[in-house]
């Protein structure tokens, strides 16, 4: 797995609309800061145009009325649009621009707020910039960049920095370094076992076991396959998957509405929050039959789980779909069992990522993990390292003289591989002594004026005691 | 030296000027945005209340000319004021303000050509920040913060992402890694010695010789005594400091004409650009006399070179005055001895760094040292490590009903530390044997089905040809 970087500044281009889709848990269709005035200056134009006025207009929020105020030719005195002297009126909004309906206002509001949690400005040379809010986009961008030299499969991680301006909550801040690993170019569920196995060697190697956490896993491909067999178009299923996304934050009954106003029947809603309950592969084969993709996928899963030895760890949850819009086979997400903490890590796959930035699609399939959420957890543990400082030889003259001579010593040390604390200054013994005690040094080095002159130092093992002469040549 | 991690993102605060001085070789007495826009708003009334009008008032260049246009009371038939009708006028700008004559006004431009080289915004929470430019601020502040729970001396280092809006050079990015080390607490040249050494032994461990590469060492102290020799107010010390650090860049006609505008006389100008130009402490000393603390300081970090062993490396240079304006004492840049590459590495002694944060002085120093600049070098020396990829193993099943049993040979290797590239799809052995190739995979193990019905499985040592069979509990 090599380790790769990128730049922590994203340019916030239309065709990139991933970028804006915060981890954790929240997605949407992808739009953008320079699309939004665009939306905007459209939504002004309900109120006064449209013949039949409903509640629609009254939900429209225009953030800036200037256009409403002023009319188009900026004059102040031009008559008001009276929509009682009936016409033939074309309800259509003009060309290539939209009215926002309650139901598309909320989605709006929802995906607006989700832009704030965005470090995003404008750079000195006028490009919309934003500070990455995760890894994967970035990835995609290069390995698209790559193109064809790149011999697939990659297997790549990365640990890099991430913002989010949001409100901190215990794990939750709003600059922090995120774990990534991704394979790309293995279409098989393989990858993702290899990838939840990486995990668990992360855990095991840290003294997390299966007792303190687990994955929940599933498929967004359960749920495509409910949405499909009661012929749900298919350019519903993203939103869906947001809605869904929010279960566990938000009242069903809410959950409800916001699916009925997605166009799904009260039949549909019941069957999918039906199978969003299960969690068992059994049950789900009861539901789905054996035939379909998504079944096929979680099964060799849970299987190829038990050869790697972590079948203890990982448990089938259908309500779990994880929240960027790129996800499109297994999801999955690490959680603690005493439900104290969110998320500590997610991940899935993502066959289709790439060919948003213009290049074909490969089969891919990554996770993120965050510093902050584990360090909670290891703490509500006790299995935090104690983790002191380690200085092999702290280095000392007993003469302002000999302080060249100390620093000749140092250098010989530091060649040979070892690590020095020279003292700097003239100190008494005493608070050498401390000194080392606090970096828990091993030996103490004396450079005193009888031993320099036959070129030797005295050495203290500082945990034994043992006390010698050596010659500076000799020190190992 | 422990290492450390500060936060990318600065807060500008009006006390914290110095994140605004960016190295390289550029600094300025500190202002921030928020001040400049009082200093905007003062400069706009110079032209119509000054009695005197010089081409001063022609200079300013107000950046915002709405109150000019439209006077105080936003009235626009207020009658202009006519500067003629002579009366005892106050020529003091108002109380808070400042007019900008030609000298100021230049130092001006300056000093927001530098501003725009941060990448600084806005935050959601209407916070000023900023990308950091470079990382001895962020310590600064920690160190205050932490206060006297910390053992001095500090020994620290840290590698962080800085980030400079700036035309991009050789060498020379937008973002870049900056490895910084500090030393805290220690008033001692035996400080700037040991962090000098530290930059040498990185330099061999790389392969860069003295003839690559070599330091160039003064204090700011030398041109401090120059100046208070002719009794100049200790006040205009930064600013001459600007003035020189431009040496390089400027012809030396201008830069007499700037130190002119400092209030510097002939005399003390030429004077000061001989003593610049002296490249010997012996020539120093002849100047200077023997009792300063400049030449004290430099004889014992020189002296303390050769016990080092890094004479060699250094060279004095009383031209180098880095362009950070919290250094006060010795100073160094690392430079390439052809010539064509920017500065390497940079730092210095700054003592009074942290009363500017509001803490007490601690005497410090430090040097920061960027990813790009020495990359250029390496490339240039036909240094750059060949650096491919190294994998200890390649598993792979040779029956798809293995997958799960070479998953499980990946897993028992990982535990004893060694690294597994598991081929994760049905690959024909010609694929495979390519792959190990390229990641220089130095064992295949195959996983086929009459050896691991024995528990066992093929090896081949792919540098030396040998195959064998062993028992999975038997693999090291």
């Amino acid at each position: 797995m090599p380790a790769i970087a990128n730049p922590s500044l994203l340019i916030l281009h239309h065709h990139h609309h991933l970028h804006l889709h915060l981890r954790p848990r929240r997605f949407a269709t992808g739009l953008l800061p320079q699309t939004l005035l665009s939306l905007l200056s459209s939504s002004i134009r309900a109120p006064t145009l449209r013949p039949h006025s409903t509640s629609s207009s009254a939900q429209t929020q225009p953030l800036s009325t200037d256009n409403a105020r002023t009319g188009r030719s900026g004059s102040i005195s031009s008559p008001p649009v009276q929509p009682d002297i009936a016409q033939k009126i074309d309800i259509n909004p003009p060309k290539g621009t939209r009215d926002f309906p309650p139901e598309d206002m909320r989605l709006r509001n929802w995906l607006f707020n989700n832009f704030k949690e965005l470090y995003c400005f404008e750079d000195r040379g006028n490009r919309r910039v934003a500070l990455r809010p995760e890894l994967t986009p970035s990835l995609a961008r290069l390995v698209i960049q790559k193109g064809k030299s790149l011999p697939l499969p990659l297997k790549w991680f990365a640990v890099g920095q991430c913002w989010r301006y949001e409100r901190m909550t215990r794990g939750r801040r709003r600059e922090h370094y995120q774990w990534n690993m991704d394979i790309i170019g293995v279409p098989d569920v393989t990858a993702e076992a290899e990838l939840i196995s990486s995990i668990v060697t992360f855990f095991k190697r840290i003294g997390i076991t299966a007792s303190d956490v687990g994955f929940k896993v599933s498929s967004r491909k359960v749920l495509q396959e409910v949405l499909r067999g009661y012929s749900v178009p298919d350019h519903l299923f993203g939103r869906v998957c947001v809605i869904i996304d929010k279960m566990e934050k938000i009242p069903i009954d809410d959950i409800k509405k916001e699916l009925r106003s997605a166009e799904l029947s009260e039949e549909v809603i019941e069957e999918l929050l039906q199978v969003l309950s299960v969690k068992s592969l059994e049950k789900l084969e009861e539901k789905l039959g054996t035939v379909g993709e998504a079944l096929v996928d979680l099964k060799q899963l849970f299987s190829l789980a038990e050869k790697y030895g972590y079948a203890d760890w990982i448990q089938f949850d259908a309500s779990v779909v994880r929240g960027l819009a790129y996800y499109t086979g297994i999801v999955f997400e690490g959680f603690d069992r005493e439900g104290k903490l969110r998320a500590i890590c997610g991940g899935g796959r993502y066959d289709h990522l790439l060919s948003t930035f213009g290049g074909d699609d490969i089969p891919a399939c990554g996770f993120g993990f965050g510093d902050a959420v584990i360090v909670e957890l290891l703490k509500e543990k006790g299995l935090l390292p104690e983790l002191s400082p380690q200085v092999e030889n702290i280095v000392c003259s007993l003469d302002q003289d000999l302080r060249g001579a100390a620093a000749a010593v140092a250098r010989i040390l530091r060649q040979r591989g070892q690590s020095v604390d020279l003292v700097l200054e003239n100190k008494p013994l005493k608070w050498v002594f401390k000194r080392a005690a606090r970096i828990n040094a091993q030996r103490l080095i004396l450079v005193g004026s009888a031993e320099w002159q036959k070129g030797m130092v005295g050495v203290k093992i500082l945990t034994s005691g043992e006390q010698y002469e050596v010659k500076v040549d000799e020190l190992e």
